[in-house]
């Protein structure tokens, strides 16, 4: 079962409550990369410490390692990963599609080398589909065409035909095997920064039907005034009472201005990534906790966090793991980073609960230092 | 304020209850060792939650990095740390010693160079004090010569003189500065596999007067036979009332055979270090968990540990993330490793209070399997 309850809306950010499977996910949300049935530094009982509901699992990572039969075998990737929040699963299109020299594309679905031994794999709409049922994903993403940045529009367009006809097949496999299980689908808006086909392919997955629907092909390279435009523009065309998810994004400045935009989800590897080198992440904006001006900061990494991180420790303490390159630097930083993003879009939706998100959007803004995220 | 009450003895194992500044810790007891202010892959906060009651820090480490005046200005490790619980400061003697090339053994002292930037360093029995008081540690090492195996009698000798020589005047600059403070002092006795010599050692420390002794010097490469006989003639000479502490040792059935011979205290980098690795400890003997045979074992680690990751994760999915690299795979072992240690020593205090050690130790010595720690 999959349900979107729209609770409120303050100008376009809006709040509600998805549910599937049980699992109660309120929006807007930040979904933490799990690639590997982990996310990296942070194992499944950890992250349900720091409160999160749903946690993002790659496909195409999955099926190579362990394999999607292991996993089949271990009782899904909850049961194998000792997971209890809700899982949306990638379709894999995007790591094929970053693979560069070693894929394919065909009409039937697109070909591709193993990164990890060079072995060859045949992904199509269906066969993606039924390899995130057996891996049990709450939420499956459809394979889609990821258009890289720059595209000419007849580019843009070719892979959007492949696209559309892609996510045709895949909701028919669905309503063949899924309709009744527990693995719901999300559609996937593509069309690069031409609103002509970003429109076009809102019009055709509307039409398909899709229980919820995402914004791909995004902050893969383009200025952020194109990727946010292209959310303008698109994001009004999507169903109202479906979630709307953005792939892929971003700073905690993205977010918010995504969730301004009509956005309610969101997944991104940046405070995990880069917690691991040393990027904490405060209301103030990135800091490089690693850097020797911390060595004597016996302060926490952000003092208007309440995480388990900034409850115990300092940044000289970080600083001296990171500096000692303890794994125990890359834990501590991961937790507090992905609890920031967390209470980031749980103080929003509070802001839109009170209709006055407006307000809350600018003051964050104002005060966090985009500046400091070109080390990002 | 340090204490020591010797609660049961079951022929000679003992039970008793160390306090020290507030700190209680239930003896036999297994020290995880924190190197750099954290035990690897298991930060302070996640320690307590295996109900560590002690940590060990060295004094090396912690001296070259972060600094001793940092920690000191960030009010002691325990504050700088975030651990609550006690610790126990080696003297940095055996990281010298380990250093071979680097290290220069003088009447007044040791003089060596760091192994991070080569910088030369002296380090004297007062000054190592005067290092740990101010890290605040609860329980001091001395400073001592480790002597290498093998070793002929003289040479043991000659380092021991040494070392009777340094501890007394450790023992002058604890009256001289610590006696009212809260760092602790343990004596460490040497002279290497020679039984007059340990004999001497001991003596000489009684005689100086410590808060707890230590046999040092073992676990260094001599059979393990060499190492139990110097236990049995050693541990018997050491008074009754002060806790008896055996350094770096060692496997499970090292540490049952040593409370079985009277030892009250146990560290040891194995469990962490051999957890990074790949290798769980198991009630049936080590398992090397990286293992193909484990890929689909959906059983936890070891099914008669009730840990959290035994509690939650199977063998299949730490096998998978050892595989991928991840650093959760670490992270998990790690914490079941040392939860393991913590029982086992748990568990032999319990046979203890019982006066049922011995049944305990023989069935605990007939079900573990031995030879697996060949891999260790």
């Amino acid at each position: 079962m999959l349900t979107f309850q729209l609770e409120k809306t303050s100008a376009a950010a809006r709040a509600g409550t998805l549910t599937v499977n049980g699992h109660i996910i309120p929006t807007p949300i930040f979904m933490p990369v799990g690639t590997a049935g982990s996310v990296k530094a942070l194992p499944p009982t950890d992250l349900a410490l720091l409160g999160a509901p749903i946690v993002l699992g790659n496909t195409y990572h999955l099926y190579l390692r362990p394999g999607t039969d292991i996993v089949r075998r271990a009782g899904g990737l909850h049961r194998f990963s000792g997971w209890n929040g809700a899982i949306l699963t990638d379709s894999g299109g995007y790591q094929i599609f970053s693979l560069q020299e070693l894929r394919k594309i065909e009409a039937e679905g697109v070909r591709f080398r193993s990164h990890l031994d060079g072995s060859e794999h045949f992904f199509t709409p269906e066969g993606v589909y039924d390899i995130q049922a057996a891996l049990g994903s709450d939420i499956a993403m459809v394979l889609d065409v990821c258009t890289p940045y720059p595209a000419t529009e007849n580019q843009a367009a070719d892979d959007l035909r492949t696209t559309l006809d892609w996510a045709r097949r895949s909701r028919e496999r669905y309503q063949l095997v899924g309709a009744k299980g527990p693995t719901h689908q999300f559609g996937i808006i593509q069309g690069s920064v031409y609103p002509a086909l970003r429109q076009q392919s809102v019009e055709v997955l509307k039409t398909v039907g899709f229980d919820g629907y995402a914004i791909g092909g995004l902050s893969v390279g383009e200025p952020k005034n194109f990727m946010f435009d292209t959310i303008s523009t698109t994001a009004p065309l999507m169903p109202v009472d479906r979630p709307r998810y953005l792939m892929g994004v971003g700073t905690p400045a993205d977010i918010v201005r995504g969730i301004s935009l009509g956005i309610d989800m969101f997944d991104c590897v940046l405070p995990t990534r880069n917690g691991r080198n040393g990027m904490a992440f405060t209301w103030d904006g990135p800091i490089p906790v690693k850097a020797a001006r911390y060595s004597e900061d016996f302060g926490p990494l952000d003092p208007d966090c309440s995480c388990p991180v900034c409850s115990n420790y300092t940044r000289a303490y970080i600083r001296h793991l990171f500096n000692a390159r303890e794994i125990a630097a890359m834990m501590l930083t991961t937790r507090h980073n992905l609890f920031f993003y967390l209470d980031l879009v749980h103080r929003a939706r509070l802001a839109i609960t009170m209709d006055r998100f407006d307000q809350f959007a600018r003051e964050f803004l104002n005060r966090y230092a985009e500046v400091s995220e070109a080390n990002e």
